[in-house]
């Protein structure tokens, strides 16, 4: 785990009050931490992300999903990570380069193709190519596959449960107090998975690569936690990844309601100790 | 405000406990806005960004100037928000759009032209194109002008007076409780400026734009309070502005803190109650 952390020097500075007198003291602290991770298809560099490091298959596998490239793992022939020793490449300055720099390097299989979503092109692709306007079919990469025919059921007092085995889970957090986490669950509350990042869609992307790399898309009956707010994208990636739920423990926005119940996903929000606000889907809360 | 938040139907679920029966209700529930704006330079697409609506000039100002694509108002020539009323374009199908798809429409001053952040070109400038490693230098896009020479002192109870300040002056929080802020201080605790969004990447992008369109950059003397956490792009985007001091309530990551202490920026965590915890730039709290 020492990867995901580095340790720094901070000044802590207490201001006086309540009979304590102020207080200035050099400790170290422990942070979450922050490297690019190129993402390459087929020799082709598609995207960087600022990660938390471990996990990157994953996360490279996850993003592929998400970007609607790929479904199954048979849609990968190779993925592997490249650093100047995998590749062969000596550093030729000797420099230290902390591991930063890593690339996931992804070999797709015969006859696929990246056509990135909808999305990335947006200001081409949308209907008015002058003014830009769009409707949410222009900007996400949805497939046509909706969630209708996922017939799980979550009882509530599972899903208000989830948070702290979730917290449980996370390893890193609670020596950092830095990163984003997501959670996958089944039905009954049993935590399949649980990836952190420094961001929350990275954590994401790491649940839906290991579930990829597994074989176990689409993860039909499945929950998706997510630490902080449901965003547009968050339920994008959720849909893709063919999961009939996703909670988050904050707000969620309006276009990631909208999102939901166009997809027939289950979106529940505001998680927090005995209650929470189902969005969308409601049907599949148990009685 | 409207345009800033959505109303939705949720169902209010509660679970039974403590004497209380359980209680299932349909309300409404007030949402931050998520939208896509694009953003276009000189006429081509450079990116797409979902925000919360409003200050949209702000945002894609405040963009560009986190690309170092442009340092002053002078560098603009003319930006305008263009949506189908604006560009004079009916909608053919009559259809609600709901102010979805604006663009942002910036032409630059002469001479000047769209240079990408190094950050965007990642994987190829980087020094070894097979395996992609890369310093911070290889993945920002800081320009050579330092902090150092800012002269700036910020009193700690100064400093620790700020959230409160910053949370009284978001409108849209308290009632979504989906959104980040970021507010521009001087140093004496003043607030100047205050933008909200569900990305916090965006919300400081609106405060720099802010200031930017207003012939006020650089940010000298100044400092940036965000309601989350500080990673590498929330450091850079203050460097560039030339703001000498950056809080976040939350953690930072390992490389906000290594790009602050690379830029001389004084970098504040944890930000909560009388304590706080400085990374970087240490020289500039007062005794």
């Amino acid at each position: 785990m020492s990867g995901r952390t580095a340790r720094r020097r901070v000044l802590r500075v207490t201001l006086p009050g309540d009979g304590r007198s102020g207080r200035r003291a050099a400790q170290a602290d422990l942070l979450a931490r922050e490297e690019p991770l190129g993402i390459r298809v087929d020799g082709t560099a598609l995207t960087m992300t600022m990660r938390t490091p471990g996990d990157d298959l994953e996360l490279a596998a996850g993003f592929l999903v998400s970007e609607a490239v790929i479904r199954s793992a048979a849609d990968i022939a190779e993925i592997k990570l490249c650093d100047g020793t995998a590749c062969g490449h000596a550093d030729q300055n000797g420099a230290d380069h902390n591991g930063m720099g890593n690339i996931a390097d992804v070999t797709l299989a015969p006859g696929l193709v990246v056509t990135p979503g909808a999305r990335r092109n947006f200001l081409t692709t949308s209907a008015c190519g002058v003014c830009g306007k769009a409707s949410i079919e222009d900007i996400c990469v949805l497939p046509p596959v909706p969630l209708a025919a996922d017939t799980a059921r979550f009882a509530p007092d599972v899903l208000a449960a989830l948070p702290d085995r979730l917290r449980d889970a996370q390893r890193v957090f609670s020596r950092t107090g830095g990163l984003h986490a997501a959670g996958l669950f089944t039905a009954d509350g049993e935590l399949i998975a649980a990836r952190e990042d420094v961001g929350r869609h990275n954590a994401v992307d790491k649940v839906v690569g290991w579930a990829l790399l597994g074989g176990r898309l689409p993860l039909a009956g499945c929950g998706l936690l997510v630490s902080g707010r449901a965003s547009f994208e968050l339920v994008q990636k959720a849909v893709l990844a063919g999961i009939p739920l996703l909670a988050a423990v904050s707000a969620p926005s309006s276009l990631a309601v909208d999102l939901a119940g166009q997809a027939d996903l289950t979106l529940v929000g505001f998680l927090r100790g005995p209650s929470m606000n189902v969005y969308t889907g409601a049907h599949r809360l148990s009685p």
